[in-house]
This record gives C-alpha cells, structure tokens and sequence, in this order.
C-alpha cells in the first residue's frame, strides 16, 4: 500500500486537524500516506504540524506530513482535499455580526429562518464562498481528479456552489451530529441500539429522522409516549449544545411530526430565537442554546482554550500526546472513514451532501446539494433510497423555504446584485424599513476585509449604487 | 341550439354579473342558453335579476333566467357553474382587517408577501375556502359532468384546493387585467398590436410577460430604453389601480428581468408597502395604489355606488338599460368567451388557472395550480408551452416564494391546525413575538362570523389549545 496523499485546507483549526490525524494514525488502510497542512497563520501551522507529527511518531504510525501556507502548492497529488478553512477566522464573523446588531439584526443578519448557527453565515460571507470556488478551481488545474471534501461552512450553500459552478467532485462533510443525535433518541428510550433501522434527510443543519424502525416496527409512537413536554422542560442542558432532548426539539417535532436531527434543532424559525428569554425558554437554562450571545461565548472560550493548549503542547515535546489523544477513540468525523472506504472498499454508511441528482429527495432540484445517508465502496457513493419520504409540511414549511435562502444568497453572490441583499433583508422579521437594509448592508461592505466585496457588489451589476 | 345552463353563484354582485348575462346577450353561439342566479342577499338578487331579465329582453337576446338563494337548487342540470360569491362580504373582510391592525398588521394580517391584493384573503378566511368545497363536492352530486369557473377570490389557493380534494373540473377565472396590463406596455411603447407575440406565466395575481416579441424580435429591450425612471416618477396615475406604469412596476421589471403584468404589480415585496407613504412613493400620489387605506376607500365607494345604482335601475322600469351598458362592447371577463369556445368549438386564447399537469411551468409541481395561456376549443384545454422559460430569479425570489404561502394557507385549513397559522405570522415581517401572533389569530377566531372556523381550529388537531 504505498498511501495517498491527503491536503487539509484551514489545519490551524487545531482539534479538527488532530482529530484527523489521530483517525489516520488509526486506520491501518491508509498507512504510507502523507498529509499536507495548509494555513496562513504560520504560528498555528507549525503548532499543529509539530503535533501531528508526535503524534504519528508516538503512535507508531506510518504517515508523512509536510506544511505550506501556499494552498495550491499543497495539492499537488493530492487524492483527497479536506477545505477547513475560515476565511476571515472568528473575528471576521464578530465583525460583521456587531455591525448587524447595531442596524437591529439580533446575532446579525447571517441568523436567518431555518439557519440560525452562529457560525454558518450565508450573507456577509463574499470572502468565504469566493475561496471555495478559488479553491475548486485550482484542484481543476493542478489536481482535477482529487476529491473535494467541504468541511467549511455554509457547507449547504459552498457544496452546491462548487458542484453548480466546479467539474471537481465535491462532497458535503459536516461532524457526525446527526449520529450523536439519533443516539440521544435511542439512549433516552433505552432502546437497544442494534435493533434501530433509522434514515436522516433534509440539508446540512436541517435533517429529520425521516425512518426509526424498532425490531422492524414504526418506533415514532414510543417517542410520542415517552417524550413528554414535562421531561423536556425540566430537563437541564450540560452545555449549550446538548439540545436533541431541548423544549425546541421537542416543539419542532411536536409540529412537523418527526424528530429534527443534531443541528437541525438549533435551525428552527424565529419563535425560539427572538431573544436571550425566548432562547433560554426553548434551549435550556443557563445559555439558551450555543446561538445566544452566552452559549456562543461559551463555545469562543472553548476555542481559545483549545489554541491556548495546543501552543503549550507544541511547545513541551516531553508530554506524550498519546495520553492527551487516547489512540483507541475514533474522532467521530467522517472525513477518514470516507477516504479509508473509497480507498480500501470496505462498504461503509455515511450521511453526506451531495446533489440530488435522480431525485434522492422527491420534489427538490437535482442541482441542489441534500444530506442524506449513503454507502461508499470502491465504485463510488451510493445514496439510499429515502422512504418512508419527508412529510409534506417539513418539505413545504422548513427545507423548501430553507432551500431558498440558499438559493437567493448564491443568487447574491453569483450575480454580485446588491438589490438581491437588500431583497433578502427585506423579507426578515428583523427589518423595519428598505433603509435600515440599505443601511446595515453598506456598512458591512465597508468592513475593511470586505474590499472585495464591496467591489463585487457595486461594480458588477448595472443597477448597484 | 338548445343553449345551455350557467349558475352564477354570488351574482348579487351588480357589476360582474352584468358583465356577463351582457356579454352573453352578446354571444349567438349561446342563444337559447338559461342562467342562474343565486345569491344569499335577496334584495341584491332581485335587483340583479330584475335588470338581466330586462337587458336580454331589450336586446333582444333570447335567454332565460331564474333566481334562487339555494346553490344547490341551481346547479341542478348546470353545464357550467360560476362561482364569485365572497362569504361574508367585504364587511367580513373589513372586520378581521381591523383586528389585525390592531394587534400590529398593517392592512390585516392577510397582506402578505407577494400578496397584497386587499380581498384575496388566504389565513382568516375559512368561511370562504370551506364554500368552495361545499360547491364543488354539491357539482360532484348534482352535476359531475358540469365545470366549475372559479373565479371569487382567492382564485390560487381555492383552484388548488378544489383541484385536489374534488373529481369537478375546475378552473380559475381572473378578471382580463393581464390584457388590459399587456396592452399598457403595448400602448406606452407605441407599437402595433398586431406585430406583438407576447406570452405571461406565473400564478393567479403573480404573472409576469416571460415573452414580448415585436415583429418576431425581442422587444425587451425597447421596454429597457424607453421606460425609464423619471418617466415613472413623474407619471400619475388616473385612478388607484392604474399601476401597469407605476414606478413599482418598474423597480419590479428592473429587478426580475421581466414585467410584472396586472395584479403582479400590487404584489411586490414590503419594499412598497411598509406604510402609506411608501406605497405613495411606488405607486402614485394621491392613493398610494388599490392596497392603501385611501385606494381601498376608493373602490369600496365604486361599489357602494354600483349597488346604489343597481337598486334605482331595478327600480324604474323606465330607464333603458341599452343606454346604461352599451351593447357593442364586450365586458372584458373571459368567462362568457370560454364558454362559448368549449361549447361551440371557435379557437380562443384566454389566460386561465389550471392545474400544472405535465409541467406547464417547469419546476413547479403538477397539483398547483398555474396561470398561463391556453387555447380553447371543443376538445377542451391546450396550455401553451412556456417559451422562454420563467427566469430563475423571478422562479427563486418570488414564485416559489409566493407558492409556498400558498401551501401554507392550505395546510392551515385542511389540517385544522391552529400552529400552522401562527407558524405563517412568526415569518411575516410584521410579527415581534409570538403572543402578538397568537393574540391576533385568536381574536380573528372569536369574531362572531367565524363560530366554525373557531371550532374546526380548536378541535380538530390535538395540538390546539
């Protein structure tokens, strides 16, 4: 097995990265392979290469690595790239997000209906969604038969993106929540695992649990039973992102009729989100789920924490990171997996974005990117037929209208139209009059990283002003 | 000849029924035909019967008519069924305006997006779509082979609804606002009707001219250079709905690439409708179009002195009604035309609302129902193919948007879900919280013509409260 070589874009991102790692360490298929990391922030860059590197070497493993923050060196020979990055990082999102809170925008105008993550913007993002096709384009020159794997969000809207307007193949990669969610389900019914047959479908951040088969019999009208408003509203989080068994998702299933899935709960409309108090009520106490102003200061605390360490831990070479790491954990991600069942053709399931091409989901475009279960082998990707199919109130009510946000903020971007901004504000609850659209959009061109931006949307279309 | 049977369900309304018993006294190809005319107001009813019996009589027009207040006595034997009757009046439609306005929704909480017309209700009307079921489930037993015009308001959400739950054929009528729309553009550029190739698309009060050839070139761009700003600014309009040329027309053609054509005009975005001075703004001084509190006060006085003068005509036999409707024009309405062409086999073009079967709109699916050009002859209905297709920000940014609403309203009735009318205010722009949601539909609900919508609202799903 000689390997392949595999390039991870945004490798900064300290535990994403080591967390890859530490599945490559452990998958005996890909042995002899080599990663390259990729990041323009040099300090964090050599943190985690110095850690990958130990780590490898501790582990016994057989992986090269090399470092670069020229993207396009990196995937030279690549089989396999991961795009990770934030363009912008952290605090391009706070820039922008404060900018929207002073025109009214609570969280900023990237919080929208059915996308409220706080992190997952679709509007502000010209930087980030340009870098996709930048970096789709350059593996159609210097590595056209690599597999993209888009890890970086909005992974709905970059996935249809690059596939709309890239030859590359290219598939959607979010974290396994939807895998930590359907085990909540299972766990709070104390049901035994091995005997659930479950489907999840819908768009990244917006899946249901669409089949929960128990010992091959509906299971749906055990949670009803079991699933109480009582148990819900009692029930204290253990941080803000433990909301699968929240009042939200309760309310969420209570109205659609099936369970909304890992993130998909953070994703309803405006009736859990309009405050801190609305929040607290529908997500838990104390934080009001991770998109309050406190969950998510909990979570940028994590962040800092997380570089804090790695940069101790890169600088001490006498810690043993196999303690810090344990080796006999998988993360979890699907990224490794994926490349070690497409590599070595061991039949595995995955639940990953990709265009509904043949209508995998009835009645959206086969140009769209869904989320949606599928086996990977050698051949290729097969997705699975979704049956029973997603009821007709979340198709019409929640991923449709998901599904056109996505389309009105690619629509933005493509055409580089301010008008079509304005537009999408206009149709927010937030927004009060065309100025205070106007108003908030201009002052996010002004941002000084938004140059580009800014030019992209007052140069390009005839009717910009 | 023998003729044929119309019942003309609603037909206290002076003015369209007039329009048509007119222009079938104009129609030979109908002669010896009878009509119905059912209404539950019988002053009205009398006072319209009166004036059609003695129109035909001095036209010399040979039909006969009857009068009952029981729709289901006339349809008996009916080969086509005209329903119009707005249940409850426009008092009703005033009364649940008013509570809107009162909780916070300016113009009622039935002004929505890409729906602004003022009685074309979709949330507080259950009276109304309840009746158009009770017609068309009374033509199943009665008269199964007979067609059902629908053409009360609203003519979208109630063809779908009557398309998908009864075996009648149906299809919605809207008033020939589309010709009289085409024709403005025609007019305005100073081109020759007759060397025009024009097609419109869309939904009932949502079309757009997705095709204007002149001389078989395209013509667009002669609406690009000769329409311009200023002219719309500075043009007045003569009455409130004289908005084919309006500047909101304009910024609506400017933005999706194609004319709005009609209606379409007054269902634009919140951009032109925030309040009144913005509707002056896009739609002319002094009114502010037909959907400001002044245009709508306009017309409700236009038929406050239509149904004045309905009354004093039916009174005095002695006024020649010949003289009050002039016999050498043609009302306009496509009713009487279709009929005449389904019966008597002339090849016709009409605009009308039909289910979306095979596609007609690409993208849209096949039980909404569409409003598109159709030729009609003996043989029944031949839709237009669509060419040049509906451009993908008019299908993205505003039909599917304004479909979707349309599914909403529907899965409101049919479910019976209170919820679900909540869940459609939480996404208009107008809504702060969900109690100013829940306060408004509740107090739509204690309305003392709404006993039955209240009831089926609050005892049909478990989930009601």
């Amino acid at each position: 097995m000689s390997g392949i070589k595999v390039s991870i874009i945004g490798a900064g991102s300290a535990i994403f990265s080591l967390r890859l790692v530490g599945d490559l360490c452990k998958t005996k298929g890909l042995s002899g392979s080599s990663v390259s990391l990729v990041d323009i922030n040099k300090k964090r860059l050599n943190a985690v290469h110095n850690l990958a590197e130990r780590y490898a070497s501790e582990s016994g493993a057989n992986l090269k690595f090399e470092k670069t923050t020229d993207m396009k060196q990196s995937i030279k020979d690549a089989d396999f790239v991961i795009n990770t990055a934030l363009v912008g990082g952290h605090e391009g999102l706070d820039a922008s997000r404060k900018v929207g809170e002073k025109h009214g925008y609570k969280r900023g105008i990237d919080s929208q209906e059915f996308n409220m993550v706080s992190d997952y913007p679709t509007l502000s993002n010209y930087n980030q969604l340009k870098f996709f096709l930048d970096v789709a384009h350059s593996m159609e020159e210097i590595c056209p038969n690599a597999w993209l794997l888009q890890a970086a969000n909005p992974v709905f809207e970059g996935t249809t993106l690059i596939s709309r307007y890239s030859s590359i193949k290219v598939i959607g990669f979010c974290h396994g929540h939807y895998h930590y969610g359907v085990e909540s389900i299972i766990k709070s019914l104390g049901l035994d695992v091995k005997e659930v047959n479950w489907q999840v479908a819908g768009f990244n951040h917006n899946i249901w649990l669409t089949r929960f088969l128990y010992k091959d019999k509906d299971a749906y009208p055990l949670i009803a039973h079991q699933w109480t408003e009582e148990e819900a509203m009692k029930r204290k989080p253990e941080y803000p992102f433990d909301d699968q068994m929240s009042p939200a998702a309760l309310d969420m299933y209570r109205f659609y009729g099936r369970v909304p899935i890992g993130d998909s709960v953070r994703n309803g409309s405006w009736r859990y989100h309009y405050n801190l108090e609305t929040k607290k009520k529908w997500y838990g106490e104390p934080w009001g789920g991770m998109d309050s102003e406190l969950g998510w200061a909990w979570y940028q605390d994590i962040l800092r924490t997380v570089t804090d360490k790695t940069f101790s831990l890169a600088s001490d070479e006498s810690i043993s990171l196999l303690k810090e790491f344990p080796p006999d954990v998988k993360s979890g991600e699907q990224h490794v997996p994926f490349i070690d069942a497409l590599t070595n053709g061991d039949q595995e399931r995955f639940v990953l974005n990709i265009p509904n091409k043949k209508s995998i989901i009835a009645g959206i475009p086969e140009d769209v990117v869904v989320e949606v279960p599928v086996i990977i082998d050698k051949e290729g990707i097969h997705p699975e037929e979704i049956t029973p199919p997603i009821p007709k109130r979340i198709m019409d009510m929640y991923l449709v209208p998901r599904m056109l946000r996505m389309e009105w903020a690619l629509e933005a971007f493509v055409s580089g139209d301010k008008r079509v901004l304005q537009e999408i504000l206009i149709r927010d609850p937030r927004t009060k009059s065309f100025e205070q659209a106007k108003a908030v959009i201009d002052e996010i061109l002004a941002l000084p990283f938004n140059k580009e931006m800014k030019n992209h949307y007052e140069n390009r279309c005839a009717y910009n002003k």
